[in-house]
């Protein structure tokens, strides 16, 4: 049997990974999706390895110590990462496995596994960009120019990725995805 | 603009390029097929520039010397031949080409045009490419054996292709050659 794919979907901040991410699953139901780890507590509704495996925090810092995370990060007080065993159990059986995960995480994940497929998702412009940055709500100028300068940071960090999908409809975006998964399949590998 | 691709279409006799260069042309319609040259004479119905660009011995000849041909071949007393100009007049103008065409000359199309997008079709399995080859009719067991043998020699030259497509379900091999000029589309050139 021949082994599944990380497929690592990334891209700046507001260009929609979550709601691609979203619609690829129920499109291409047999992908896999990534559970991460995190000390935060459940809320309501969420299961433990569905949403996320939740960890204490001497259980996570083992985890990093233990090269268990592909990559972690801390946002206030909690960490995040993404399980090592959990994607390798997944492609080792055979299938497909997607990480949504922003850009720089999807950089550290890559040199523990640069057999992975990176994707980079762009907005059709910069404008469109700035619109749904700035459409999210209630951030000040200084807020939104802080994060459009993130995003194009962020785009020049392209050249790392395997492929840049253009995000203008979501179920144009999707049936790219799909279409760089069957084609990896397809790959002749030297 | 960015330049259109050079899909180039192979695989073993019997193994269905034909039929499946056909229906792909169906299901992607603005997919350009490449129009071989050749020195013999047309067929009631062909028309220059669509089945064949007829061409003189004289003509050929020379095309061979300045080097406007991809790759050429001589069966019995005719000539036939990729030209070079069709080809990349197509991608210059943003459009992408197929080329179907046997092992040896897609490999040599590769020594002149290294960016093409070289896809392999497989049969399901070898017994299938025998039941195919067999099914076209009245050769003897030796003929039999000897394109088997040499279908074999060609599979082996896999390794130099870019992508291997199992030929189970022509739709499904069409889906599978789509989704890798889709793919190929999104790739971040390094």
């Amino acid at each position: 049997m021949s082994k599944g794919l990380l497929i690592v979907l990334s891209g700046p901040s507001g260009v929609g990974k979550g709601t691609v991410c979203s619609a690829l699953r129920k499109r291409v139901p047999e992908l896999v999706y990534s559970v991460s780890a995190t000390t935060r507590q459940p809320r309501i509704g969420e299961e433990h390895g569905v949403n996320y495996f939740f960890k204490s925090r001497e259980q996570f810092l083992s985890m990093i110590e233990n090269d268990q995370l592909l990559e972690h990060a801390q946002y206030v007080d909690n960490f995040y990462g993404t399980p090592r065993d959990f994607v390798e159990e997944t492609i080792n059986s055979g299938k497909d496995i997607i990480l949504e995960i922003e850009v720089q995480g999807a950089l550290k994940v890559k040199e523990k596994f640069p057999d992975g497929v990176f994707v980079f998702l762009l907005p059709p412009s910069l404008e469109e960009l700035k619109d749904r940055i700035q459409g999210r709500g209630t951030e000040n100028q200084a807020t939104i120019d802080h994060r459009m300068s993130v995003a194009l940071d962020e785009i020049n960090l392209l050249e790392y990725y395997d492929y840049a999908v253009v995000n203008d409809q979501i179920d144009l975006a999707c049936k790219r995805i799909e279409s760089i998964i069957i084609a990896e399949h397809c790959k002749v590998r030297k």
